[in-house]
């Protein structure tokens, strides 16, 4: 292994997401390395522990570069384990929460994986009732149930609906629809008629043509849904139909979904059911 | 406002789910506290942080007790005008990024909101075409897609599969298809045999039958469907056939579906693409 490459452990007592998320961060600061992810998930006694430890001691011997460990671990005990670890140790608990404490003026409860897990029951039923209407309400198969949607994405075929409205459901519990906008739809250069009570909950993304074209192509190619034509004139129609209607959107273009997102919840105000 | 009750702004020059995600680590250690959250993302520019800056102090006056802010700013620059901000400052940035220059013997890029960004595209792209073939293949519509599916999620209608193969598509990039098996299916006690070819592929879910009843009954009340009878038959004829052909499984029942998958990912070692 040369110094550029260096294992990277994440280990916690619950599912990993908080270590994951916090290491992630911290590596994508330094693009010239090449790291190697190990996950260490439910460490939830010192024996599992001891397991982890000796896992990350041969990673350090065995490649002759110090592991890095990312550790989210609760319990003070099976942290002590943790730190023995022969590893760059970034210990997220300890760190933050003594200040926390402090400040609050309180101990925290110790309660182990909490973060995500089903602690709050009814949000998360909440959360997979709207995971449930994402995929029942996905590419305008139905419009009936757009009164209990929280918001309705529209945009041409392939700019990016149904991730954004699944990411909604799954991380936010919003419940979102998502309705393409056909040809003849925007041949009328306004919106459908069966969205009109609904003006208030729509929400648009618009792509750049080539980048559609793209995407199109790689999904049925050759045909004149995916030619560059066909690309430029529905964008250039759903752009004027946004614009005369006020319809608020997002461009989706060189966004990830996550970046979507919030921009959205920044741009509606939507709650966060979670 | 009680000194039980705190506002917790979440900043970031990105999206804000890491700021959200540490913060929410170290809150849920408080459960005898209610906090108030406010989301400030894309904070990329001295001007951003000086609007940021007077909401959170603005917060801090009006309701007499101190903010908490969890911060993910890159920037040096940007994060000085935050750090002047009164309130508990929590920098994760800062904290955690001298050490691991120090270990890695190089300075970081300070590049901003890269980490849930579109950074690298092939891998976004991967990412977005598994949401797709989880979509695709909900609910075995089809199964003419299964060599191409990393995993196939089997168990009863209604025991999470579906947020669970989304889940692991949106976030980690893997290719879920899910099948349910009807009650013909169970009455076999034999896995179908469409399903034979892809054996190592399969992954079961199993719940308890009365939790299973209550998400029935919530779809479809006073039916045979989400009688307790009908869901205890089917969850032991499930168990039957997952022991019977060593089909890996997990019990859904108490668990998250975040939970969920890194079970999952830890019991399969499936790679994630991400």
């Amino acid at each position: 292994m040369t110094t550029n490459e260096r294992t990277v452990f994440y280990v916690s007592d619950g599912t990993g997401i908080t270590a994951e998320t916090l290491g992630q961060t911290l590596l994508t600061q330094f693009p010239n390395y090449t790291f190697t992810r190990v996950h260490i998930p439910f460490v939830d006694s010192e024996k599992k522990a001891q397991a982890a430890v000796k896992k990350i001691n041969s990673s350090t011997r065995n490649k002759g570069v110090t592991a890095l460990v990312f550790c989210t671990v609760v319990d003070d005990e099976i942290r002590e384990v943790m730190k023995s670890c022969n590893a760059l140790f970034f210990d997220f608990f300890e760190t933050f929460i003594t200040p926390m404490e402090q400040e609050l003026g309180c101990t925290s409860s110790h309660a182990v994986g909490r973060s995500h897990g089903m602690s709050d029951s009814s949000v998360y039923l909440d959360r997979m009732n709207a995971v449930n209407f994402a995929v029942d309400n996905d590419d305008g198969v139905t419009t009936m149930n757009y009164d209990r949607a929280d918001i309705i994405l529209v945009g041409v075929s392939r700019s990016g609906k149904t991730p954004v409205s699944l990411y909604l459901a799954l991380q936010h519990g919003i419940h979102a629809a998502n309705y393409p906008l056909t040809e003849e739809d925007l041949d009328k250069s306004y919106i459908p008629e069966i969205l009109e009570p609904y003006r208030e909950k729509l929400f648009g993304l618009i792509i750049d043509p080539i980048r559609l074209q793209k995407i199109r192509y790689a999904r049925r190619p050759d045909s004149r849904y995916s030619s560059l034509n066909q690309c430029r004139m529905e964008v250039t129609q759903i752009q004027k139909i946004f614009k005369r209607e006020k319809i608020r959107h997002v461009d989706s273009t060189s966004k990830s979904v996550e970046e979507i997102c919030a921009t959205i919840l920044q741009l509606t105000g939507l709650k966060r059911n979670n």
